[in-house]
This record gives structure tokens, C-alpha cells and sequence, in this order.
């Protein structure tokens, strides 16, 4: 066991003297490589952790770590950037959790039942938990940073502000919002654009504060929150809107999530769709499913324009914002570990742990990994009413509106 | 025959009277359709071409109108933008031409020499033919209209800048464009960014007026034409770049021509697709398959990702220039239009027909059709070097360079 770990680093350093780090393990051996001090050490504390870590990859590196059986010192951010990479990779040995997977992805059968089950226990996690470490506005999806030092806030507010102008929203317009969060987007497009929003969400404490929120910015009857399936929303809207939600549609359900897109969309209106997306069909990593979104599904960008073609979805632009989950995520690290005690006495030092890699690993998805963010803005058939260029697109329309009175 | 064609416009009156049109018929019938003064009018002159377009559509359509036993007179653009409505489409007979159309493609076998036949066929009719309607550069693709009353010779400078920026070239960097037409784009990046640049072409016209644009500008040395099949070209190159040749390729070696990218472009480097493109697989027209483009394929934007995805060319942008091929394209037919003598002095009338339909109908496509163009920006391989922003990429590059001497 020992010996197999060091040969696979040997390996890994042959390729990439650049990255010194070290490892530590239980018995007290510590092994460096690469040239230089140490940027980062992982500490094996137990035989087992390494023989997780070494079957399991992610997952038994994410449950070793969520034990406390492996830990972690320095850079993470360049531990996390080798191990993505693809010399890395190469010198592992082959997975053996593909069994694993072939059994959570035969439980993901996305019944109604299953999927409020599914949203309930991420997002129902409790509102002081999320509050802690969102923006004030808790947007839980990748911000909009102009600049890498744009403060978190201000992020958030582009990227809703850009969502709108995307949309060219108008005053009186419908909108449906679709995985609506705590509501955020519903309430700043009936301020700022004087549209009736409808936002749905499967989550029981996100309704609630959505709710209360729209109490007091004075939108009831302008802005409605339900709380139920996507599929079980009823109406035509003139825009409709999705952030951070279709990755919770599972595989397979892809296709169906899209044909209600052009069942809920008036022909000529204007769609956005948000989602984290891949370039390549892929399985996804087997701790995130378990740990973080069970049932959740990354899909890749053609397996959504796919059926989005078949249903007269047409793109008009697609915005890759990456790197921008990256930032937001930092930000996110950043603020939880500034509450870090507090989130340990919510919880346990078990689920610091495991919230900390997820923060961490993601920021790293987006930044040396396969994980994207897309922004589709489609109509549902023909429209030439776009304006001709990406700078028209990003100005303020001239119909945009002061905050309404219901 | 007749009964059937105006219970045909019946339907479509019947579902949208805002059209007013007109059919005249051989034997002198006139019946007018919808309501106030026809926006244009379409005569069959003999009962072979209400036959033929009846029972082919756009084939049939095409075909007479070639040979003068269709004509039209009033708004074309009224016309095709009747005939590409969906309540145009639902009124017409099923198509009969699904047997021609698969002979059409069995045809398209994409052996060098068949590929090299096809580009002759289209892109060897003569430089002076094409300089009669294209712009100064003669780019031969579509061009990016700020406004829509830009001029077109600023519009296609402003294409090539546009990508220029877009792939972030610096000096002293190798740039191989597949498919470079009369040399524009390689010139512009030689001239503007100072990139050592190869260009490819398989028509001998475009590498031989290339080749002395080349030798004016005094860019022998840093800028090269090869008269080739892109299978052939051989290095490896820091950018890559492709405007209006992929629909060229023919359905079935789009891998083939993403796998290229993958070799000629170096890890970590950029690229840029630019290509008509549709939101949906679809058969292709087979009048324009047959007259204008033999071999051609339109992909749909998945049947180019998906490769992409398997060749770690990470998509980065995609943007949707479709209503600025309409406007190129009305440019480029008012061009032709004023040069129609001379154009008839250098073919005959049948093929002045030909090339006045395919331009009309083309800019219809894109305005009320599902054509598209898709211009994808990608890196091969993980890059965190592009800027955060759109603005930030459309900007002028610190590094951007004078004209450079060999």
C-alpha cells in the first residue's frame, strides 16, 4: 500500500517537478516530491484512508477526509489542480468505483416523490446555514464578476441584472422562474422590470423566506411563489427563466425538462436557461452524488441544445461563466470559514468537513476541471426581435421600470 | 392541378390574411389572396412548373425559376418569409422528395478528390465573378454589422478583427485558417497582429489571388497558402481558425474534421469555428445541395459539440451572428443586382437566376428559416488565460502589433 502510493507520485513528479509537496502517513513516514519547499501535504492517518483514496479516488479522498482519517495542510488550491490534471490522472490506477456508480444512478429515478425528497435535503438544510455564507441577497448560483476583486454583492446583482436584459424584460410581462431558490431573481425582475414573476421551488424553507421577502418589498400579487414540481406548473408565460435547477433534473430527464420549457413559453417569447454543464457526457463524481446533490445530474451542453432543437428552442447566445463560478466559490469558502465555529455548532465538525471539500473541490471543477457553467438565451420560434449585437443586448432597455406597487 | 394550388392558398389565407399575394397561372387565371393590394406575385408559366413545385417545393420552386417557367415579381422577402412560416408549411402536400434527397447524399462520399471537385464547382466560377459582389477583401462569409446601416466593407473588417480578438493572437504566434478563401483573414492577422500565418484552400482561383494579395502586401514569408485538403496539412499551430468551411465537409466527417483540430492545434491553445449551423439535425435543402452547394452539410450546433467534448476542445463562447448574415447577404445581392449585365455577359440568364435565388433565399433562411451561424471559441485543453469578461475579450489587445516586414 505504502509502496504503491509512492511509486504513483514518483510518477506524477517525474511529470511535474513544479508542484513540491508532501505526504505524511500513519506510521510516521513523510515523503516529499517535486522541487522545493512543499506547497501542500496530505496526512494519511490511517492504512485505510489510503486504500479508500487509492480504490476510490474522489470519493475515498472525500470520505477519508469527512472522518478526519486524512487531512489536509497549505495550498489546496494546487493540490486540487494536480489531481485534475491529466498527468495526475495518468498515473493513477484504474477505478474501481464504477459498480458504485451503476447503483446510485439506478436510484435516481427522478419520481415526483424522489425529487422533493432530493432538493429537500440540500436546500432544506436550514435558511440561518445558507444565510451565513451567501450574499445578503441568497443567490445560490454563480455570480457575475466584471473584475476578479468585484465584491460578492455587487456580483450577484449583475448577474441578475444581466439575466433580465438578456430576457428584455418588459413592464407587465409574465415570467415563470423555475428552481427559484429564496427568490431572489422572481423579486428583482418585478423591481427593476415590473414583470409578474412566478417562482417555483421544491424547497419548504426556501418558499417560506421567498415569501416573506416578497411580504415586505410590498410584491404580493405581483410576485407568487409555489411550491411544487416544475411539471406540475400550469399556464403560458412570456419569458421564462432557470438558474442552477437543471442540474437536479437527473439524466434521462433532460429531455422531458426541455419539452416543458416549450409547453410552459408563448411562441416569440424569450428564454434563459443557467446550468452547470460539461463539454462531455461524463458519470459524475461519485462523493459529490452521494454527499452533496443525490439525484443530481451535470449534463453536457449537447444533451440539452439536442432536445432544445427538437422542440423549436432556438439559441440565440451562449455564455460560458466558469471562471465565474470559481470566484463565487471562493467567496463562498471565504465566508464560511469566517463562520466556520458557529456552522460546527449548527452541525458537527463532520459536516465543516464535508461542506469545506465540497466548496473547495467545486471552485476547482470549474477552474482546472470539466465542470462549466452555460447561460443559453433562446426564443421559442422565430422572433427578429433581438437586438443585432452583444453590447445592444447588455444595455439598459429603455423600458426599464422604477420599483412597482402591486 | 390548379384546383389543388389554390385550395392550397386558400389554407394559408385562411390562417394568415395579412399577406396579400397574388398567383397568375399559363392560362391567364389571376387569384388574389389575403387582404389589400398583393405585396408581391408568383407566375407559372407553364403547368410542368406548378407540377414540379407542388410536388418537390423548393426543388421545384427553384428549378423553374432557373429555367423561366416560374417568375416572381414584388417582395421576395415577403414571399419567403410566407413560405418558410410554419402556416405555409402545415397547408403544403407531403414532400416527394426524400428518394432524390438520399441519392443526393449518397453521392456525397468525401474522397479528395470528390471534396476538391465540389469546391471547384463553387469557389472556381472566377475571381472576377466574385469581386463583382463581394466586398474589397472579398471575405466570403458573413460579416458583423455593428448597426444594421454599417457598411459592408466596415462590416467584414470588423468580422475579421472580431476574431482576431477573440483568439487573443500575438506576434510571433502561428495561425493555420482551413478554408481562407481569397486570403483575407490570414492577411488581416499577418498585417494587424503579426502571427505567422497559414492558410489552406482547396480552390486554385482563391490560393493564386491569395498568393498575389500576399506578395502586394509584402507578407511572403510570415503569411502561406497551401492549395490542399485540410487532411493533409501537417504541425501543429498556437491558434486555429475556421470561417465558412465546415459546412463544406459533408454530414458523417464532422469527427473527422474536429479530430483534425485536435492535431494541428497545440495543447492549451485557442481556436475558433465559425460555420452556418442549425439548431436541429436536418436533411438540407436539396435545390441548394444540388445547384449551389454539392457535397455540403449543414450541421446542427450538437453534431459539432459533441465531438468537440471527446477531443478536449473546451468550448469557451459560442456566439449566434444570424441576423447579420441576413444583412451580408442583402449587401451582397444588391451588389449583384447592380452588376446583372455584366454577370449575364459572363454566364447566361439561366445562371443569373440561379445566383439571385440562392442569395435571396439564403437571407430568408437565416431571417425566418433555421439557418444559423455559430461561431464557436474553444481551447484545446484547460486554459485559465482567457479574460473574465465578453467586454474584456472584445477589447484591443495591449500586444496588438503594425504591419509587419518579413
Amino acid at each position: 500500500m505504502k509502496r504503491t502510493i509512492i511509486k504513483i507520485l514518483q510518477r506524477v513528479e517525474a511529470a511535474d517537478p513544479a508542484t513540491p509537496f508532501a505526504i505524511e502517513l500513519w506510521d510516521g513516514t513523510r515523503e516529499t516530491f517535486g522541487e522545493g519547499e512543499p506547497l501542500f501535504s496530505v496526512r494519511f492517518n490511517t492504512e485505510e484512508a489510503l486504500r479508500h483514496t487509492l480504490a476510490n479516488r474522489f470519493l475515498g479522498f472525500g470520505e477519508s477526509y469527512m472522518d478526519g482519517s486524512l487531512d489536509v495542510e497549505g495550498d489546496w488550491d494546487r493540490l486540487f489542480r494536480m489531481g485534475l490534471g491529466s498527468k495526475f490522472q495518468h498515473a493513477l490506477p484504474p477505478v474501481k468505483t464504477l459498480a458504485r456508480f451503476v447503483m446510485l444512478r439506478l436510484k435516481t429515478r427522478d419520481t415526483h416523490r424522489k425529487a422533493r425528497a432530493n432538493i429537500m435535503r440540500h436546500y432544506d438544510l436550514g435558511n440561518d446555514f445558507y444565510s451565513l455564507w451567501l450574499d445578503r441577497s441568497m443567490t445560490y448560483s454563480c455570480a457575475y464578476f466584471a473584475t476578479p476583486e468585484t465584491p460578492l454583492e455587487e456580483a450577484q446583482e449583475a448577474k441578475l441584472e444581466r439575466i433580465c436584459r438578456k430576457l428584455r424584460l418588459e413592464p407587465g410581462m409574465t415570467l415563470l422562474d423555475v428552481g427559484c431558490g429564496w427568490g431572489s431573481l422572481v423579486i428583482y425582475a418585478a423591481q427593476h422590470y415590473d414583470v409578474r414573476a412566478t417562482g417555483c421551488t421544491l424547497s419548504e424553507n426556501q418558499a417560506e423566506l421567498a415569501r416573506q421577502r416578497i411580504r415586505e418589498a410590498g410584491l404580493e400579487g405581483q410576485v407568487n411563489i409555489v411550491l411544487k414540481d416544475y411539471r406540475d406548473v400550469e399556464g403560458t408565460f412570456d419569458r421564462w427563466v432557470s438558474v442552477g435547477m437543471a442540474e437536479h433534473v437527473g439524466k434521462g430527464f433532460i429531455p422531458r425538462f426541455i419539452r416543458h420549457i416549450a409547453k410552459r413559453l408563448r411562441p416569440g417569447g424569450l428564454g434563459l436557461l443557467h446550468f452547470i454543464g460539461k463539454d462531455k457526457t461524463s458519470f459524475g463524481d461519485p462523493w459529490t452524488l452521494t454527499y452533496i446533490f443525490p439525484g443530481g445530474y451535470i449534463p453536457a451542453l449537447p444533451e440539452v441544445l439536442q432536445p432544445m432543437g427538437w422542440h423549436d428552442l432556438r439559441t440565440a447566445d451562449i455564455e460560458n461563466l466558469r471562471p465565474h463560478y470559481a470566484l463565487t466559490l471562493d467567496r463562498w469558502h471565504e465566508r464560511f470559514e469566517r463562520h466556520v465555529d458557529e456552522i460546527r455548532e449548527m452541525y458537527d465538525a463532520r459536516f465543516v468537513r464535508m461542506w469545506r471539500l465540497f466548496l473547495l473541490s467545486s471552485a476547482a471543477g470549474f477552474r482546472y476541471g470539466d465542470t462549466r457553467v452555460f447561460q443559453i438565451l433562446f426564443s421559442h420560434g422565430a422572433t427578429n426581435e433581438l437586438p443585432l449585437t452583444r453590447e445592444e443586448l447588455m444595455q439598459a432597455p429603455l423600458s426599464s421600470a422604477p420599483p412597482a406597487s402591486p
